[in-house]
């Protein structure tokens, strides 16, 4: 797909088929958060991808609103350090949805509001933490997209110079 | 440009052409951070956009590694409100910067560390913050562009189920 067009078409959504994703597309998906920029190229980033769905259904008491999670192909965790930025994990979750969305599958972030539950769960190292989980999977054409809620208009979005 | 080659070849880089940014193309850029998916749809994110090079300049002082912004050939500023999350403004900021790259305009995300300074200056409504400022410009081609710092390898930069 070309770029500007995966770009503007993208939705969070979390209707999944029930079909795998192809190993050769994972690692696309894997490699797009890899390559992300990072504050001072700091690469804070460690990813843990959940792929047993009985485990999924798990790691999704740790959120609130991760009813998906179980439902879809995989999950992916984004772990931070005690120094690294949402911003910097923002960037690379973008990267690994576009690369997926490029090949038709769907996702969703996920946030973990107990911490203390998914860290342990997971086994992350002292003071990181999950910043989102990520769920993928084949979007299900049966369900429409959905434009969600109305954006605000650009003159509104953007000011010019100053607020 | 197709998608995947888009995110992979996508690098933050300083070295811009004295060249200004079509109304077009920058409208592109701007439609792609206003489209980006947000946490509960909240769309959180404004924008300030910089243009005139004296101005951006002055926003410069407010950062410490700021100097790339006056050489390139625009600046956007994200700005959030007091609830509005950083993860949520990567997303933002990484969708702008891919339909940039799609054009082949390079850019590079600069922390404004002197909030008070940038907020003043921006006239930002109170609580509101400049999350970072993305300089973009031209990509000059006789600067290469660079590997940046080695990436993991995908074995240590991805777990399996468990840290």
């Amino acid at each position: 797909m070309y770029t500007y067009r995966c770009i503007v078409t993208k939705r969070d959504t979390r209707a999944y088929l029930p079909r795998p994703i192809e190993g050769v597309v994972m690692r696309r998906i894997l490699q797009a958060g890899r390559i992300a920029g990072s504050s001072k190229d700091s690469q804070p980033c460690r990813l843990v991808v959940l792929r047993d769905a009985q485990w999924r259904a798990e790691i999704a008491t740790c959120g609130r609103f991760a009813k998906h999670l179980p439902s879809a192909a995989v999950g992916i965790a984004i772990c931070l350090p005690p120094t690294g930025s949402d911003f910097d994990a923002g960037r690379a979750a973008q990267n690994m949805m576009l690369a997926a969305w490029n090949e038709g599958i769907t996702s969703c972030p996920i946030s973990m509001h107990d911490q203390p539950c998914v860290t342990g769960k997971l086994g992350l190292p002292e003071g990181w933490r999950v910043c989102v989980v990520v769920a993928l999977g084949y979007q299900d054409p049966s369900v429409p997209l959905g434009a969600g809620r109305k954006r605000p208009p650009l003159e509104e979005y953007v000011h010019e110079e100053r607020w």
